[in-house]
C-alpha cells in the first residue's frame, strides 16, 4: 500500500495544493461557504465507480452554492480512504476534476486519511452579489422549479435493478449537473431558494418553516420526464411519488413574487408548480393538491430514518 | 434513534447555522482556509470521550491556520455519525464549542450524515496580514520551535497504559492548545513556518523539501518537559524519540533570519534548535546531531505506513 506521503505527493501532481496547511484565496462580492459529507453505502451504492463518487460529491456540494444564487470558486476536499490504491484515487479525482473544469472551480486544498468506511467531505467557497436564503418566501409568491423532478430516483431504481441500458436516467443519478447558471439568473428575482437534495416535499418544508409560511403544490404541474414515467411504470410505482420524495435531483426550488414572474421566465427555463399561502400547521408541511382539489398525503427521505418509498443505496 | 432532521434541529439550538445550504462570511486582509479530517480509531483512541474528540478535531484544525501566521475566524464541521444519540453529539459539540470560545471562532455551518465509522471533517477560514508558507527557509536561518516537544506522544502512552493520574500530560494529547497568538507574532519575523502534527522530523522534512534546503538539528537543544521524560523512562523509551517523531504537539516549527532572532525572542517564547544548511540529499531529510557531533538515524509517522516508534491509537 502506498504511504500517505506518497499518495499526497501523487495527488499534488494533479492538485498542487493538497497537503498544505492552509491556502490563500480571493473573493469579491459577498463570500459564501458550504460543506457536505458523503459516505460509501449511504450516498454511494455499489454501482458507483470511483469516478462517479468524485463527480457526485463535488456536484452536490456545488449545488449548495447554486441554491443561494452564488458562483462557486474554490473547493477543499478531505477524504477517508480504506486503501491507498492509486487507481481508485486517480479515478475519484478524475471525477472531481471533471466537475471542477465544468464549473470553473479550483480545488485548492484537502486532507487524506485512512478510514474503514470511505467518506468524502467537500467544502465549497463561492461568492454572490445577492444572497438568497430560505427565509424570504411571502404569501402570494409563485413556487417554481428548474428542470424535471424524480429523475435521480428513477435513475437509482434503474441502477439497483441493473437496467444500465437507461443510460441517460442513470447518469442523472450518478453525475448530476447543479444549476449554477440558472441560480445566478434566478437570484435576481427570487424571494427564497433551496436546492432539491432530500426531495421536493422535505426541501420545500425547510423553506416554509424558515419563511413562516405555507404552500399549495399543484401535483399535476410538477415536471416529470418521460424516462422517469417509463421506469416508474415498469415497477408499478408512481412517478409523482419519485418527483415529490425522491431527492437528489439538485434542481432549484424557489419562490418569486408574482410581478417578477414574467421577466424571470424570459431569462431562465422553469416551471410554476404552486403558490405560497398562509401557514396551515405548526410543522409547515406543504399542501399537495390533485386534479380534483383533494389533499394528498406524502412521504419524505431522511438519512437516519429512511423513507418507505425508496430505500436508498 | 433521532432522525437527521431532529438532530439538525437540536444542533441548531447550539449552532444556528448547521443545516443551511451555504452561509455568508466576512474577512479582511488575506483570506485563508484549511481542511482536516479525523477518524475514530485513526485519530481518536478508545480513551477519547466525545468531548475530547470535538476538542481535538477543532484544535488541530485551528493549528493549521496558526501555522501560516493567521487568525482563525470561521469553522464548518461535517460529521459522519454511527448513531443519532444526542448525548454523544452534545458532548462532541461541547468540546468544539469550548475551543471555539477559547479562540473566538464562530461555527457557521456543517453537515451531519450516517457512517459506520465516526469521522469529523473540519474546515477553518481565517485571515492573515502576511501569509507564511513552508517554502521560505533560507540557508543560515535559525530553526525554532514553540513550547516542548514529545508531550502528546507521552500523553498517548500514558493514556494507552491507563496512567490517567498523569492528567496534565494526558490533556496535552486529548485537548491540545494550538499556538494562534504565538503564530501571529512569529509571522512578522519568520521566513517559513509549519505546525508539528506528524512529528518534528517529518514536518521539518516537508518544510525543507518545499524550501529546497537542508537542516542541522541539535538534538540536546530540543525542548522536552520533565513529565515527558518521566513517562519515557517508565517504559524504558527515549524521550528524545518522542520529541522527534511523536507528532500531534501542535507546536510551531519555524525558520527565522538570524538578524531578526533577538527582536522576535523579545515578543514570543521559543527555542532555537538548529540551523538551515545547504541541502544534503534529494529527500531533504534533516541532519540530527548529538552532543558529540554524530548523525543520528530517526523514524517518522505516517497514517498509511505507521511508524515503528509509536503505534498510534
Amino acid at each position: 500500500m502506498a504511504s500517505e506521503f506518497e499518495i499526497i505527493k501523487k495527488l499534488r501532481a494533479v492538485f498542487p495544493k493538497i497537503g498544505d496547511d492552509a491556502v490563500e484565496f480571493k473573493v469579491s462580492n459577498i463570500p459564501i461557504v458550504s460543506t457536505d459529507a458523503f459516505v460509501m453505502g449511504e450516498h454511494f451504492g455499489d454501482y458507483f465507480t470511483p469516478y462517479d463518487m468524485g463527480y457526485k460529491a463535488l456536484s452536490a456540494s456545488i449545488s449548495d452554492i447554486a441554491a443561494c444564487g452564488g458562483i462557486p470558486k474554490y473547493v477543499l476536499v478531505s477524504m477517508g480512504l480504506s486503501s491507498g490504491e492509486m487507481d481508485f484515487i486517480n479515478e475519484l479525482y478524475r471525477g472531481m476534476q471533471e466537475v471542477a473544469n465544468l464549473y470553473k472551480v479550483e480545488i485548492i486544498g484537502g486532507d487524506t486519511t485512512k478510514s474503514s468506511t470511505l467518506f468524502i467531505s467537500v467544502t465549497v467557497i463561492g461568492e454572490t452579489k445577492r444572497f438568497i436564503g430560505r427565509n424570504g418566501a411571502r404569501v402570494g409568491d409563485a413556487i417554481c422549479v428548474t428542470g424535471e423532478l424524480g429523475s435521480s430516483a428513477a435513475g437509482l431504481l434503474a441502477l439497483k435493478n441493473g437496467l444500465v441500458g437507461n443510460r441517460y436516467i442513470c447518469s442523472l443519478h450518478l453525475n448530476p449537473k447543479p444549476r449554477v447558471k440558472e441560480g445566478i439568473k434566478i437570484g435576481k428575482y427570487a424571494s427564497s431558494m433551496i436546492d432539491i437534495s432530500d426531495g421536493l416535499i422535505i426541501d420545500l418544508s425547510h423553506l416554509l418553516e424558515e419563511s413562516c409560511v405555507g404552500a399549495e403544490i399543484w401535483k399535476n404541474k410538477i415536471p416529470i420526464s418521460k424516462e422517469t414515467i417509463k421506469i416508474a411504470n415498469k415497477f408499478s410505482l408512481s412517478a409523482q411519488d419519485f418527483a415529490m420524495s425522491g431527492g437528489e435531483d439538485f434542481e432549484l426550488l424557489f419562490t418569486i413574487p408574482k410581478d417578477k414572474l414574467k421577466e424571470a421566465q424570459k431569462k431562465v427555463d422553469f416551471t410554476e408548480i404552486g403558490e405560497i399561502i398562509e401557514p396551515r400547521t405548526e410543522n409547515r408541511k406543504p399542501r399537495i393538491i390533485d386534479e380534483e382539489g383533494n389533499d394528498i398525503p406524502v412521504a419524505g427521505f431522511d438519512h437516519f430514518n429512511r423513507s418507505p418509498l425508496l430505500s436508498k443505496e
